[in-house]
Formats: structure tokens, C-alpha cells, sequence
């Protein structure tokens, strides 16, 4: 039977935890894979909990009981959380990224890896506690935030269509009011999408007036369920009246100054 | 100055790498994170590097020169490969997923972070010896396949829109014929979105006729750019004619029996 030494062993249960978040992991498939006594693997998992609370990046959490084991869940520093903050404000400053309309070109950062699977940490960092069952988004820039929103949490994501797809059987649609443009838009999403009685968190890339936010709320309804959290990258905070209050952001925009620079800042609506 | 065991620093180092594949990471951040010299941290990456090649669960990298360091780059066993598709193949099955059309219900597995990251290291494995700038999807269903992968190759995401966006400046767009419904259907993305002489990947959740993926070589061209690797999840080879020949996929779908159930097995065309 192979033999494993203390380092390769931490090192492949930090790389098994970290891959899959919230996801409880009996330290039976730990002794079986590295042919070890659990008091061995309980050990190896003392030294990964003890760095991660040292470095701020994360936690081990041990759940007792027939069902028991450990899960790593996501975490990040406030300093880290601050620091990208502002590194992404300095990013979204860039005077090539105002759109005729006063728009702001974010849709390569929506599309970046590396930005979205941090900004992802620090969003599901808000919502851990919450005893979360599905995450929400709308098509289409914010699928990517809400993926990782979703995968740090270890739950399903669901994405809300603007339209009927012949390939996803019996819908459920409901109309809404955009909040900012006061157009009536459409909501679909397959029946068998959300079982009733969940706890949804809606994450998407942009919160201007709320009214999508509001939408997804009475689309919950339909599939007896509820909104039990909001989060977003970028809060629009130029738009004072907004139809939700209690969510989490990242970045404030709060429009294009006199010079017509985007003003942008760390959110203090970022829960890290 | 703090100092870290040999078991904390294994741990953390391992975090650091999996969390950013294909990135290299310089030396010098970790003996400064660490304060430890740099042949201590040599030696904790040795151990990683062992774990890994020994557990089949990706590679460590090392890069010389100037920009130089280490890199995680992703990776997963023949065997683990082939029960992912296995117990995929048993999912797709149940009956309640086919719908009216013959169509087959992925929606939820597309949205699936547990499945989606297994299928996109799968996929990544099959590109990580190319030289990749991009990996490009179609809007909608395929877009947490196509960020996985992207993650794991380190690279941007471009998400190719059915319709233009006022949010996204000047855009190009191409028409297409639909290879498997003969409709003419219409592409875009927005200039800025891909830089001139790129090479990308065009990752989906199907594939049919591949008039998608032949699409996305006509609107790659416009960016003086080209296709050089193609990835789905599920390939549907009761359509013989394609009009792509080279691609990888994980699962391949004949269509119904005579009984009215989904025919379903591992890919042929798995490069891993």
C-alpha cells in the first residue's frame, strides 16, 4: 500500500477542501485515499485550520454527527477585499470605458477570471451564515459572478431568461418594471428550476434602480420561495431611489463628474 | 517577524496555486509572505509538485527568467475522467429530462458549480499545451462551462450576444446558418473584445451540426483572429453531418431508442 508523508498529504486536502467549497467531506475518503489513521488526518487538517485563520483566507469547519466531516468555507481579509476595491476602481476610471449614454464598459471585468473569482469570494463571504439553497441571477453579464457566488456557497445556480426556450420545458414567466428606464420587461424560468420552499440569493453585475431585484422577488413567489439575500459588483449609486435597501455591493459609481470622469469608490455597503 | 511551519506554508502555497491556475506566481511572494528563504520554499514546492503528479490532480510548473516562477496547471485522471462522464450519462437518462422536441433538459446540470467544474477541467486539460489568449462562448446555457475553462487556462472570457447592447460601445456582428434548423441566426461582440492576431477556444454545452462553432470562425476572422481548439459537453452524433470535425467532448448523445430513452455514453472524443 502507497505511503504518504505529512506534506503531500496537506497538501492534497487543502487542493480537495479548497476545490470544493461548503461541500462537507467525510474524513473517511481522507484515511482511505492516503491509507491513514483518522487521529493522522485530523492532524493534517489542524495545521491546514490553523493557516488559514493565520492568513486570513478561508476556514475548515467541522460538522459532528453520521452525516459529519469538513468543509472549507471561503473567506477573504478586509485588507485584501479593500485593496481590490480599489484596484478595480482605478480600472473602471479608465475614460475609454464611458459608452455613449453615459454607460460604463464593464463587461470584460464580467468576463475576467481572475477578477470574478475574487469579487465572487467576497460576496459569498456576506452570505456563509445564510442557510442558502439556490443563487439567482439574470442573463447575461452577471452569470460568471453569480457562478462563483454559487460554487463558493456549494449550492445551484439558477439563471432567470429573458425570454421562452423551447428546450426547457414548461416556464414560469412573470412582466416587471425596470426601475430605471420604467420599461415593462419579461422574466422566464423553467418550472422545474427551484423547488418550492428555498432561500435564494440574487448576485448581479450591476444594481441601478433595483427594479430586477424586485422582479426576481415576485418571480420567487411564484415558486413559493424567497430572497433572502442581494449582492452586486457595482451599486449605481447616482440613482438615489432604489426599490431594495438591504444588499451588499462592492464598488459605488456615482456618475461622471464635470471633467466626465467616472466617480468611483469602495462600497461601505461591502459586508468583508 | 511570524513564522510558519513547513505543514502551514505546504497548505497555504497549495491554496495559492489551485486558486489561480496558469498564472505564475514569482518566488519572492512567497518567502515574503512566508519570511522563509527561497530553497526552503524550493523544498515545500517539491512536496506539492510530488502530491500531485503521484494523485494525478494537475501539475506544478516551474518558469525561468526574469518573469519566471510556478504555476498550477490544471489536470485530472483518465479514471476519474471517464466515471465523471459515467455517472453524467446516468443523470441524463431519467426520463423527466427529455421534452417535447426530443430536446434533452441540461439546463440545471449547465448551472450545476460541482458538475461544471469537473466538466471544465476536463476540458481545460484537452488545451493547456496551447498558446491560448481567449476562450469564447455563445450566450447562454454554455457560459459557466466557458468560464471554468477559461479560469483554468488563466485566460480573458468572451461572451458572444444574440443582439446588440447598448451598454457595450461599437460591436460587430456576423449572420450565421443554424446547421441543424437551417435558420439564419445573427452574432456580435463588441470591437473591443478580442485583440487583433488571437488565438481563442470556443467552448458549448452542445454540439449539433457545429453551425455555431463554424459561425464563430467567420466572426473570429473579423477580429483578424483565429479558432484553434473546440470543447462541449455533450455531442449529439445522431446528427452525422458536421460541419466541425475537430473538437472534444465528454459525453455523446445517439438520440432516443425505440423505447423513448436518451442514448448516452462517454465521448470517444475525451482528450484526456
Amino acid at each position: 500500500m502507497e505511503k504518504f508523508t505529512r506534506n503531500q498529504r496537506i497538501s492534497a486536502i487543502t487542493k480537495i477542501l479548497v476545490e470544493s467549497p461548503n461541500k462537507i467531506i467525510n474524513l473517511n475518503m481522507f484515511t482511505e485515499m492516503f491509507n491513514a489513521a483518522k487521529s493522522t488526518v485530523s492532524e493534517d487538517l489542524i495545521a491546514i485550520k490553523d493557516i488559514l485563520i493565520k492568513l486570513s483566507i478561508g476556514k475548515i469547519e467541522t460538522i459532528s454527527g453520521a452525516a459529519g466531516g469538513v468543509k472549507y468555507v471561503c473567506g477573504i481579509s478586509k485588507e485584501e477585499s479593500i485593496k481590490f476595491a480599489e484596484e478595480l476602481c482605478i480600472i473602471l476610471k479608465d475614460r475609454e470605458r464611458i459608452i455613449p449614454g453615459n454607460f460604463l464598459y464593464v463587461t470584460d471585468l464580467m468576463f475576467n477570471p481572475e477578477i470574478i473569482h475574487k469579487a465572487g469570494t467576497i460576496l459569498a463571504s456576506a452570505f456563509n451564515k445564510l442557510d442558502v439553497d439556490y443563487v439567482v441571477t439574470v442573463e447575461t453579464k452577471g452569470i460568471p459572478l453569480a457562478y462563483e457566488v454559487a460554487r463558493m456557497l456549494g449550492v445551484q445556480l439558477v439563471v432567470v431568461r429573458r425570454e421562452n426556450k423551447v428546450t426547457e420545458g414548461p416556464t414560469v414567466s412573470i412582466n416587471y418594471v425596470s426601475g430605471s428606464t420604467n420599461r415593462i420587461q419579461n422574466m422566464s424560468l423553467p418550472k422545474r428550476a427551484i423547488k418550492p420552499g428555498s432561500n435564494c440569493i440574487f448576485i448581479d453585475d450591476f444594481m441601478k434602480a433595483g427594479g430586477t431585484a424586485f422582479g426576481i422577488i415576485d418571480l420567487l413567489k411564484e415558486f413559493d420561495s424567497q430572497l433572502v439575500g442581494t449582492g452586486v459588483l457595482i451599486d449605481n449609486i447616482d440613482i438615489k431611489h432604489k426599490l431594495v435597501n438591504d444588499y451588499v455591493s462592492i464598488i459605488e459609481f456615482n456618475g461622471l463628474d464635470e471633467k466626465n470622469n467616472a466617480v468611483l469608490h469602495p462600497s461601505k455597503k461591502n459586508k468583508v
